[in-house]
């Protein structure tokens, strides 16, 4: 062993101890006769200190040396003159006798600060230098003790680790699959999971009762601002139970997590329909950490010659608190905000409450003082508070509004770092309807149950049909998602149908599923919570990236390593495959 | 929920309570006036009883139901008449009121028996199936219980499980590569890794001290018996470490596994240098639970005429007690299974030691009674006893006589099941000379250190320098194995020399790790284990895939899901390949 202690452990109780340190220099500081180092490793940061007129040769050495250096102490505890209360070691430090250097470093391209002057490039090149900042390791060791937690705690709920495949089939129906060529089979090839779904099913099958895996996921998706192609999921599936009793159970998980991890004793998470999260928030996944729910406004503006109103599916606003004296300037700026193109809104209308009971709207052309009033008296809105109002198709009005919900959200601080609003969304609809190819989709997918009572209209009304399915959603996140599976071969068979299968094409998509069903399939259900995500809600951070060791950037590159890379022809020819680059795009 | 209990928990104490059950009917039996199901969940069977003369109507609808349905049963709990004391709920029964069909099955294709009537083929087409059985399913149960326990003992040690990326570059060094091509970098390609070595020891250069994960590894070999292309490996990394402490830590998980599942208070673990283990047991993952060590015979037996020892580089034998008394029949048979394909010696010579002190040898025409009775002397041979000696090239008899070792120890029942010999293999070499193309390998692979004392031999001796590395051995298993790493940039630059590696060479191919050290890598070191085979060799068992819920066959084939198929063009063509299969083969 290279060292005796760690740079995060000696305290005063040391003192006079002889020690061995090993770390990275953070920082030298020359001061009259002394010279400090601040070491660093893991655990935390321990002072050295170099007297000259004592050690000559010793300060000699050390001042040949620079940041990040590699290098091991031998020296005594001793109590510091100037402690430093901000760190646990920080009465004491190490009188050095004796230095060794283990390697040298070049200058890192960026400082190795909590606060870094190195950008997302730099960062995501020198990943490793990065990992060195408390912030980045701390979200990495914060991870590490949240999979371990919740492993302890799936355990003592009876749930076993099962390790899936990662080399499987190609399911085109969802998105798009990573593949891997496989040499020993030629023109054949695997498929990267992106989730282990229809695995967990063949194992409640198989009777292993409760299953969990934190499992890689791949998708091939064109990626968003904080999409990865590889990603975390906690995969959880059990048997012989119903929607009640999942919710109950990883409600307990998640009640165990804000307990150990923020000691705070969660609420009952409280349920919301999709129907009301869209009525109200215009979103499945709703910040419900404060209010400004949606208040439909049809009947009341629709009177009138306000032809953008009157053509409307659906005119509905929002009130927000102590706002009404915003000037023209910040109302303009809402108006930008709504016409943005991520928004993508035509326009605004806004009704100011005056204090004295009057209001003022940027349709006063339209209508008088009892309408607005009347709006006023709807929305729940007090003299001093502002109206935002927002029309057009209903689910693209609500899709609308629900950003400019948040975004006054964050303009007033409203969505606070270290409060938490966990909130179960239920009763999503089974199928979407999509306009472009003419066909119904799974919302979630091919597998989950209608709710018993909606089963009777999946030939006649199928867009009606909702489905026992539920969403996990903190501060607006969505953190988990699940359904009751299709356990009923003859049910799976009307669901294949109503998403236009074929028999033929489901049998040959889904056949190894079908055919297991037909062996004895439990009444089955199951949830699965995005890891990254998990860890970055719980930090109150906004991107996953930060709690990924190794992430890749949005065109799917790891710019360190680097990957992908062009590969031997040689490879090629054993793979049975050739690279080939249409000269036009299709 | 559909059940109060599970088939695994009523005893006598439950008797009176009114409960529902749910599982698989194992077994339906008639007997007088009754009806008896075995019902059968993950956690154990319920006998189901149902009276004719009480219940007709329930009896019928049983009458209807056959093996593998999945049923919720409804009643009370009786203390049973004939009680079957061979499963713990085997006092009680159901006195059944009522009966649901969950799930009709069809037949299943082989019998749901802890020894069951299904071929290799058919339990891996329906595997879901297979872990219906006891012992598949307990290898399942054991896994996830030894994986957990691994992690908490890991985390209690201050190892942090950090995820590495499965989307990473190709690097051809070392077994062939899984390549996934990237879509969104046409013509480029990511590589599924062989192990996370070189990501870990960016972990190290990052500080993260102590690291670990079990995590699945790829290789696109060609597969061996009881290999698999994805198989998981406990990945360990410490920085500020020597071998000695390596050994140490590990020695203490492994004596922690020992303790926890087996009950057993293992020795502490006896190592062997690789040159021992070769000289003495012809194998660097000997068998250590039974001796029959290799006793070396040159000197004693190229004096006389015989030439094939006399033309042997080694003649060297081994002494089995006991067994001075087989047949000639009995000899022949081992003359046949030495010069069997898969050990493929020429032959074998034998002395018999015979109970009147008197030798009989298949070579009395060169040797006499005195030269006979010194190699007995030198093999310690009794009376009774036997010796079988092989000659030829050195490493490859060597070989040969392992291979004929293990036989006879099996032969005689000396690999005992629930007997443990774990061993460390040190002292590895560092390099291996490969004839074929001229050139040194590493023996683990590049940034592997020498020994310090050998560091000077680099260059003129490569063949002698030995290593930092070190394997796990257990019962014969090569069950870990791992290294001190290299963390001087300049030692790391004679290493790639030695390999023949230009600095281009290098720099393309791993130049992402040789920069990283650059900024300063601490030592460090590691081991991996493998997670399949210690499940395996913990249970003593040989094959690994009943470890696997769902492994691949001897082609990488899944054939239950099956993986890999061919896929639809509009797959290729996104993805800018062809396949291209060469209609002769090259």
């Amino acid at each position: 062993m290279y060292r005796t202690h760690t740079c995060g452990e000696l305290r005063l109780a040391d003192v006079k101890k002889e020690v061995t340190l090993c770390g990275w220099i953070q920082k030298i500081r020359h001061l009259g006769g002394m010279i400090f180092i601040d070491l660093r490793d893991r655990y935390g940061i321990t002072q050295l200190a170099f007297n000259h007129e004592l050690k000559p040769e010793l300060c000699e050495q050390v001042e040949k040396m620079g940041r990040e250096w590699v290098i091991q102490a031998t020296g005594i505890v001793i109590e510091r003159y100037s402690k430093n209360p901000n760190i646990p070691t920080g009465e004491i430090e190490i009188d050095v006798q004796k230095v060794n250097v283990l390697n040298e470093a070049i200058t890192p391209p960026f400082t190795i600060e909590d606060v870094s002057d190195g950008g997302d490039e730099l960062r995501m090149k020198y990943r490793y230098l990065d990992l060195r900042r408390n912030p980045v390791k701390n979200n990495i060791i914060f991870r590490h003790k949240l999979g371990l937690e919740i492993r302890k705690y799936l355990n003592g709920q009876g749930f076993l680790e099962i390790e899936t495949p990662f080399l499987v089939n190609s399911t085109p129906e969802g998105a798009r699959d990573f593949l891997v060529p496989s040499r020993m089979n030629p023109g054949e090839f695997y498929a990267l999971p992106q989730s282990p779904q229809t695995l967990k099913q063949l194992l409640m099958i198989s009777g292993m009762d409760r299953y969990f895996q934190i499992v890689r996921c791949f998708r091939d998706e064109d990626l968003r601002a904080d999409r990865q192609p590889e990603f975390t999921q906690i995969d959880c599936e059990m048997s012989f139970i119903e929607q009640e009793d999942i919710l109950n159970l990883f409600e307990g998980l998640v009640k165990h997590i804000f307990k150990t991890f923020k000691n705070i004793d969660l609420e009952p998470i409280e349920r919301i329909t999709w129907a009301d999260a869209m009525k109200y928030y215009g979103s499945d996944k709703p910040d419900a950490r404060f209010g400004m729910r949606f208040v439909e406004l049809n009947d009341l503006l629709q009177h009138k010659e306000f032809k953008v109103f009157n053509e409307a599916e659906l005119v509905v606003g929002i009130k927000v608190d102590g706002c009404g004296n915003y000037s023209r300037k910040q109302l303009d700026g809402l108006v930008e905000f709504v016409k943005s193109p991520h928004v993508g809104a035509g326009g605004l209308v806004y009704i100011l409450c005056n204090a004295d009971g009057t209001f003022k709207s940027s349709v006063d052309k339209f209508y008088d003082q009892e309408d607005l009033k009347a709006v006023a008296v709807r929305c729940e809105a007090n003299p001093g508070d502002l109206i935002l109002i927002m029309s057009g198709k209903a689910m693209k009005t609500r899709t609308q509004l629900s950003a400019l919900r948040l975004e006054m959200g964050n303009r007033l601080g409203l969505r606070k770092a270290g409060e938490y609003k966990v909130l179960w969304v239920v009763d999503f609809p089974l199928l979407e309807w999509d306009e472009e190819t003419q066909r119904f989709y799974a919302m979630h997918h091919p597998f989950t149950a209608p709710k018993p009572e909606h089963e009777d209209m999946l030939e006649s009304n199928p867009g009606a049909v909702n489905a026992n399915a539920y969403d996990l959603v903190i501060n607006g996140s969505e953190v988990g998602g699940g359904s009751i599976r299709i356990h009923d071969p003859e049910l799976q068979k009307r669901m294949f149908k109503a998403l236009n299968f074929t028999e033929e094409q489901a049998q040959s998509q889904f056949g190894f599923l079908i055919d297991a069903f037909r062996f004895g399939a439990p009444p089955h259900g199951g949830i699965a919570f995005g890891f990254d995500r998990l860890c970055a809600v719980l930090s109150d951070c906004d991107s996953i990236r930060d709690f990924i060791a190794f992430p890749k950037n949005n065109s799917g590159r790891d710019t360190m390593l680097p990957a992908p890379t062009p590969i031997a022809q040689a490879q090629l020819d054993e793979l049975n495959i050739d690279i080939k680059i249409p000269q036009n795009a299709k």
